[in-house]
């Protein structure tokens, strides 16, 4: 179902769709081709692809009831968690158009990355609680800390939020030196991506989605959501996760 | 695994990779990010994460024992039959960059799933011999066709070859309008895919691999590999499957 739906995405213009999920994704494609050129398509429809990939991968550690190592998790993250397709989106909504070379570098590729990372990290935390609730907790960084350090979920959440505000540090450091001689279109992308991060942390607080349901078992507390006005300091040193760890390479 | 692997080609320089596939991956990664920009890695990424995509279903559809239909069939093999890969792989090896515009444009695209599922459908006759004898013939275009059709193999491979020869036939055409007026790196990569489409078919008959290792069971033939002159007629009107149909749409 999952490459069926990609492609009805694919294909230019209407297709006879096979079911409704087809046919709205299929209406999508048609109406971005018409808003804005092929490469910006052709980068949502990549970048759908890799996320129904990611998804896949989910579904399929579900199946099995294994809980992915660190590494693995953030990697699987890094697609499942719907950040691509939603940033390629910020071409077509802000009729920008980066030029291949500056999108397709190391570093704004990096930056993609780790704008999707803390977004898909701030969206383990707001939807731990229902989860929790819902018995589904299988897969997010805390239960993947918690297995990976054997640590509780207290500390597990500490260290979450430390890797979260690296990244997030690293995105902003990062940022401002690529914005230095980025076209007007690449510097309009890069404020999107942030705004990105900033955007579904507010959405994770207030989607109904999201909100508490009821009560969480005795021997749950679900994390807490807050505003920082500093980094926590502490957490995995991202480097020894290769998935990540180039992030801090000299990549400009 | 598919995902690991994928992510071993994504990130930039060596990485202390899991397995030996991922080893050997992120080692062409290298190489290719060495030897191009930017724009023609991330265009090989991409197209490696569709094969992985479409073989993942062709495992899928074995697993459960299904046998597509037609449209789904060609659907998934113009990914999983590692057409994609191969062919961004003629930027590299040419020294092309062809712009993003050209590349990305609808014709284009067709020519290049046509290029693809030209070479697929010839791979699908060249390995049934093969297939046949180990008794794996679960999936390829003639068996597709037999239950589509309710027909033999004869007559699957003759609406097989003719399918094969309407698109190749399309190929010419449209290639030859998209010529007119392309960049230099463009019609570099589309002479390149013709090549592709003459090269696979000479391989596939001289690979060890799939030359004849046996006697086929007394109820099977496999069908004769000959080059024609003339495209074959008949055969099923691809535009009834949607996945291909637009090739034949007015795209320039």
């Amino acid at each position: 179902m999952a490459a069926r739906l990609q492609r009805s995405l694919e294909l230019p213009g209407p297709t006879p769709a096979a079911d409704r999920f087809a046919a709205a994704l299929s209406d999508i494609g048609a109406r971005f081709r018409q808003l804005c050129a092929p490469v910006q398509v052709r980068r949502f429809v990549d970048a759908h692809r890799a996320w129904l990939f990611g998804v896949g991968w989910q579904v399929a550690n579900r199946a099995s009831g294994g809980l992915p190592g660190l590494d693995d998790y953030l990697t699987m993250r890094l697609h499942s968690a719907g950040g691509e397709p939603t940033f390629a989106m910020l071409e077509i909504a802000n009729g920008l158009e980066v030029p291949g070379p500056e999108m397709d570098a190391p570093a704004v590729r990096a930056l993609t990355e780790m704008a999707i990372l803390v977004a898909a990290l701030d969206n383990d935390r707001y939807s731990f609680r229902r989860e929790s609730l819902r018995l589904q907790t299988d897969q997010n960084v805390f239960t993947v800390l918690m297995s990976e350090l054997g640590c509780s979920l207290e500390h597990a959440v500490h260290e979450a939020t430390a890797l979260r505000d690296r990244v997030m540090c690293r995105f902003i450091e990062l940022r401002e030196r690529v914005c230095h001689g980025a076209s007007t279109a690449l510097r309009g992308y890069l404020t999107g991506l942030g705004h990105g991060i900033r955007g579904n942390a507010e959405w994770g607080q207030r989607a109904p989605r999201y909100l508490s349901l009821g009560e969480l078992p005795d021997d749950m507390t679900a994390p807490e959501i807050t505003w920082a006005d500093r980094p926590a300091t502490g957490g995995p040193d991202p480097r020894p996760a290769p998935t990540i760890g180039w992030w801090w390479d000299r990549l400009i």
